[in-house]
């Protein structure tokens, strides 16, 4: 079996992404041809692909698949089409961020070929703007590790993460992971602690089956065990990605990251989250502002895996007609959060520290 | 089908006991016979019988059948035996309290059928003292649902609950929901949050059930959910089991109670644990002293429910080859407990508020 170490490329002709169909993972590694831009937003709201940088990558593909697809002539349908992929999910801000970067740099050229070499030159410097993003914040990251391990005298770092925020849910590297892969390349030992991520098992699916490819060490909890192991002393940091960052420091990240934050609070265990800067909302000022994602309940009700008979099956847990309410997100108050590992570096979660790092965001920057 | 209302029964012929098949809710409700102690062990580690105060009536009927079943002259291999059932869990402190209750009664008696009358009455005495204990739990607990209700002004009052707790975990009433049956009844609107309770899954899987059985309106969310219900004002209270509660008030419980009551605290939801004095163990001071069970890591990496053709089937989440850690409790200290409803009555968590309480348990008195 081919490993793919990233989870979506441009096919030759230019014409299709292909993508990891992250759904039946980590049981079958399938590839998924996508043509157009219905197809994109398809697999974004059906969770092909998910992962907040990595859904700003696909999507700007889109983007480009429709500026190549759609005639001029059919401007209204390209705005119409580009805003309903704006929209496929609503809680990562790198969705709205990508769509609108590349739309807006080609909305206004009249002719198809230009429009199209435009569409894709942008597309593809979101895609490496992004990676370049996660390899730095593997750097600063990088650095936090290496601390603790020195103050363990090399003993390894037990690091606990929340979903999946790996290359999986970005291009290369990930973000949360990041400095993981790159403590692990560099020797330094480490162990993680993956939260298997109810509902949708991201944890349990897909950071163990991507930690496994690289042979970093890791064990499967069930999220309520992390409070457990935190009073014990057996977590040493906690790294999560992100989907929104307030401009106030706050963390919208899948749903139980707030929990995860309370005990690493309590216990006194730095808790960092990972994220490239396309991630951060600089009018969101206030926790309240990030739209929440509902999703389908049935992601409660039911899971999925490998059956006895090698089929990926669906099984219900809950009794017949029983009812579950399956929020996709929470917020982590920035009081929480010890800080920010950025792309331009580590902060502080708090807007002070964001605007000093991120001078040409702040409200007054010329 | 019929409505089976509790978990266990001594059969017509008083030579076993009969218990619902916990492993199969909801899907089958199949009964269980179990003819002696050996069985009765089994039934315990493998979870056809769980709940602290369940694993304390069935256990004692184990003593009962033990000492109906074996000879007088094989008293090594009843003490044996007898010791291995006091062992078969480690966490809950009924299971030692009731296996110790009934051998001490009769351990000593030489004629077998005064020792069999013997043990059976004070097995029956187990479960009778059981049952009056959660009745009066429910009483004491519906008081503070009903101010609540009375503070909505009638509106649904929203009862937050992890694991099982339910009569499925006792014998009738249950803990937690106890009082949430007794407002049900007397026509306070409730709504109950069921945690599913990974990796087990108590709450979709009986939780669930239990509540449709009585019609309670009731929603599954997954345990990550919590936090974020509270933190938008969805949660009036909280209110679950304990399987050991230390004379300082910390409560040991099925793991994610920990993060469920810092989430609470957080918000200023009220955080109550419902359980018969039973359940208190009076030697244990520190949290760091209750033991904490272990358990076998598949269930966290597999998960099992009905599939398509209808039968109960088991299914891999995790990568082939994956580790996982199943940590089964985890100890809130006493700090983040609003209350404890007892059989007394419900009392701060502290120790002098317990001694108070339960003024023959103070180490002075007569």
């Amino acid at each position: 079996m081919q490993i793919a170490t990233r989870p979506v490329w441009l096919d030759g002709g230019q014409n299709s992404i292909v993508v990891i169909d992250q759904r039946l993972l980590p049981h079958k590694l399938m590839l998924k041809e996508l043509h157009n831009i219905e197809e994109i937003i398809d697999a974004i709201k059906t969770m092909v692909v998910r992962g907040a940088p990595l859904i700003g990558v696909v999507a700007a593909y889109g983007v480009y698949l429709a500026a190549a697809k759609i005639p001029l002539e059919r401007d209204d349908f390209f705005d119409e089409i580009v805003e309903e992929l704006r929209q496929a999910r609503p809680t990562a801000v790198n969705l709205a961020r990508a769509v609108d970067y590349v739309y807006n740099q080609v909305k206004d050229i009249r002719d198809s070929k230009e429009r199209k070499a435009k569409a894709l030159k942008a597309a593809q410097g979101v895609e490496a703007t992004e990676n370049e993003r996660c390899r730095l914040i593997g750097q600063h990251g990088l650095a936090l590790i290496e601390e603790i391990s020195r103050r363990k005298e090399g003993a390894p770092v037990n690091i606990l993460t929340h979903c999946n925020a790996g290359w999986l849910a970005c291009v290369e590297w990930g973000t949360a992971t990041a400095p993981i892969y790159m403590a692990h390349e560099k020797g330094v030992k480490v162990h993680v602690w993956v939260d298997e991520t109810r509902p949708w098992n991201q944890g349990s699916r897909l950071t163990a089956w991507e930690l496994a490819q690289s042979k970093v060490p890791c064990t499967i909890i069930a999220d309520n065990a992390g409070g457990h192991l935190m009073q014990h002393g057996l977590v040493d940091i906690v790294i999560v990605g992100a989907d929104r960052v307030s401009a106030h420091g706050d963390v919208a990240n899948k749903v139980g990251t707030y929990l995860t934050a309370l005990a690493a609070h309590a216990n006194d265990v730095p808790f960092y989250a990972a994220l490239p800067s396309s991630t951060i909302d600089w009018q969101v000022h206030e926790c309240e502002e990030i739209p929440i994602e509902e999703r389908n309940p049935n992601e409660v009700l039911f899971n999925e895996g490998l059956a006895p008979n090698g089929e990926i099956t669906r099984v219900r847990i809950a009794p017949a007609n029983a009812k579950a309410l399956n929020i996709g997100f929470d917020v982590t108050p920035a009081e929480l959060v010890t800080g920010l590992i950025t792309e331009r570096g580590v902060c502080p979660a708090t807007e002070d520290a964001l605007y000093d790092m991120f001078h040409d965001k702040a409200p007054n920057a010329q």
